[in-house]
């Protein structure tokens, strides 16, 4: 049971301390300064900005921050405030501002996706533990409100399965390479150009990015315990034309995804590219916008969608939770807690059951087929669609592509193993999941 | 300031009355009922369900609902609850037992919009002025949560404008009438046979339904005092084939909105038909579902999908706001209150500005396009496209299509006046906001 503090006289300002002014920050500070009378007026009591901690203040200048707001005093600074703003990215020193914001009785509000994935629960529990909140809207999506749908909204519903478009990275260069024809290559190269890419792409490439927003999805969605590492994942450097001029052949169109799903066995968290029909509303998500998908029990289907990134749209989740805890302040009242009480057993990847689509390179002469479909036979797999390619390039070789029923993921990795073996077979040039419709 | 009620142990059971076993009162009694124990270790306190208030207890087959739990006397069953759910409809007896319950202490779970959007603001401040909350979020986009995003997540933020398809019966009719090239007559006879239409369609097809959302949702937004008369309200019972065919030809699709916005002058409110292009995120919602598009100031744009109406995903929603009450009150906390504190003026519809599509018949003829023109100009509007349908029916008249720039509606009915008794012209067929790119 946590007991909130007493609130205080509605004139006494609630203090709010910034750690971090870099992108976010900066517009996080903007707002807070320039939107000062609106706020207060919603919350009841004044909110004052106390300090912004940087690791260098001569680097800082933003108009509308007050140089003497400036302070390298971090942990100092983390100590006198009520609520705590941590915008520094990254595990270390972020854990430790945050763990001695929570423990000196201030409540937190951060945007820092891998703390949260990585050590979210105990920061929840610490949360708890000091009779303070802590709250992360802008962790997962950026400005789409779907933490606080998780937690609050469809907490009396059951969640089974959580879809997202939680990299805008990455679904601008897939946009890319299905709209204009590109290659993955030529897209991360105009992605960069154009800002919607770092220098240095792995984290969104290879869905890390995404892979810890599916933690924390999966940490509301089931009231269980999920980390990054629990997260199978797997990024998009690999698709090529090929893949794209597939997808479209069946009428799908590939999207990085981040899913989570409750089955009768346990959980998934999974990260991975994958084809969805072209009316399913994630389809229409393009350029560098994000979308979470919701299925649940009662609530049945729902969508997401907005900014997943950028500063001004991250900054505007990062104070609307300093508002809700600033209420809560000037209530006397805590915000929800995090009960991670229901301890479901975490699928590995292998277990994880999907349709998939798998294009194989094979020799154009009879009985291919019958071999290729003997394989998967083996494994117990059966075929649901085969699509030959007519085009007898690359030396008399045609391209199959092959479309399981649910299956496993590992049963479809030792079927590709057994055909990499087979003599009429070239190569397995690529395996994908492939979402109904 | 409100005070928050201290927090019993945490073996109490907090003390749930339902009022109203209809459609989705059944479907919440069974959600409560079955999810008891999930529902419970999120609380972290147990929840029980009282009563329920009915009006003929014998009618009540529902195999989930004890009968020992049936109730006449609603008053008395509201107030010996800790939170009370409203789902009997329409404004009286409902609001009579709603402020009966704040004034017990009780908090209030509604999802009656019709209630909302006349006496929402009393209640309201019923609900502050007593310590209690009142939660509303299925009364709005029924399972897709809207109403916590506004009061919450965006609290921090400027909402310019909210554009929502709140009717899932408007948009199944016009999505069939768009995409089968059927009449609205068929339509809506189309839609009563499959339940997405009731046999008196029309507070459905005269915008009503969507107006009480739109008071709603202003409230919200604007932190200002709106209610269903501040609505300028238009239905879609007039959208004929040769509107849906402009659309189709402009590019653009025909939608029944709920529109708020913020203008320098004011706010303004209205529901009515509008052409939205074609890529808008809105055009992508097809059949019965909902969705509600926010353009914020820092979070720009963001959309919200999802079922707007049925027992089962509108009792997720009314559930979810049980639960998040029955945390406050395990935690001795409450809410967020709804503070109109901004009371911005509220336009007139005739105030309001769009760009509009007129249909207009004109005798084939030259000269016609020269004084249709000057009529517009005589109003001060500027044209921005006129097309000319080259059929030559009806005793050879055309059909010219006149998108002007963004003008004062105002303006655009004094003209289609003026061209009504022009001599050249046989009539205004009909006027239709348009929305750009």
């Amino acid at each position: 049971m946590r007991i909130a503090a007493s609130p205080k006289d509605s004139t006494t300002p609630i203090r709010v301390a910034l750690l971090g002014a870099g992108t976010v920050g900066s517009q996080t500070a903007r707002l807070l300064i320039e939107q000062s009378a609106d706020l207060s007026a919603r919350i009841g009591r004044p909110l004052e900005l106390v300090g912004i901690a940087v690791l260098d203040p001569s680097v800082v200048t933003d108009p509308w921050i007050d140089k003497s707001l400036l302070t390298t005093d971090t942990k100092g600074l983390a100590q006198r405030a009520d609520i705590v703003i941590e915008l520094i990215g990254g595990i270390e020193p972020a854990r430790t501002f945050v763990l001695t914001a929570l423990t000196s009785g201030a409540s937190v509000v951060t945007a820092n996706k891998a703390l949260l994935a990585t050590h979210g629960p105990e920061l929840y529990k610490a949360a708890a533990d000091n009779g303070v909140d802590i709250y992360f809207e802008a962790a997962v999506g950026g400005a789409i409100p779907i933490v606080r749908p998780l937690r609050e909204s469809l907490v009396g519903d059951r969640v089974n399965r959580v879809m997202g478009i939680v990299n805008g990275t990455t679904n601008y260069i897939l946009d890319e390479m299905t709209t204009r024809g590109i290659s993955f290559d030529e897209a991360l190269k105009d992605a960069q150009s154009k800002g919607f890419a770092e220098a240095d792409p792995t984290a969104d490439v290879e869905g890390i990015d995404a892979a810890a927003k599916a933690a924390i999805i999966a940490c509301l969605s089931f009231h269980t315990d999920v980390r990054l590492d629990n997260v199978r994942t797997e990024g998009i450097s690999h698709i090529d034309a090929g893949d794209i001029a597939a997808a479209t052949a069946l009428h799908r169109v590939i999207k990085l995804l981040a899913v989570v799903s409750r089955t009768d066995k346990g959980i998934t968290a999974g990260v991975y590219p994958a084809m969805i029909p072209l009316d399913h509303p994630l389809a229409a998500v393009h350029g560098s916008f994000n979308a979470v998908f919701v299925e649940a029990e009662a609530a049945q289907d729902l969508m997401f969608y907005g900014r997943g990134a950028g500063g001004a749209p991250t900054a505007s989740a990062v104070v609307g939770d300093v508002v809700s805890e600033a209420r809560h302040l000037a209530h006397g009242s805590l915000g929800p807690d995090i009960p991670l009480y229901a301890n479901l057993p975490i699928l590995s990847g292998d277990e994880d059951t999907s349709s998939f689509v798998m294009r194989v390179l094979v020799l154009d002469e009879p009985g291919v087929l019958a071999k290729v479909s003997q394989t998967f036979a083996n494994h117990g797999i059966s075929i649901k669609a085969v699509t030959q390619l007519q085009l007898k390039d690359k030396n008399g070789y045609n391209e199959l592509w092959i479309t399981t029923h649910v299956v496993s993921e590992k049963s479809v990795h030792e079927t590709a193993e057994d055909l990499d073996n087979l003599v009429p077979i070239q190569s397995v040039i690529s395996i994908m999941r492939i979402f109904e419709d």
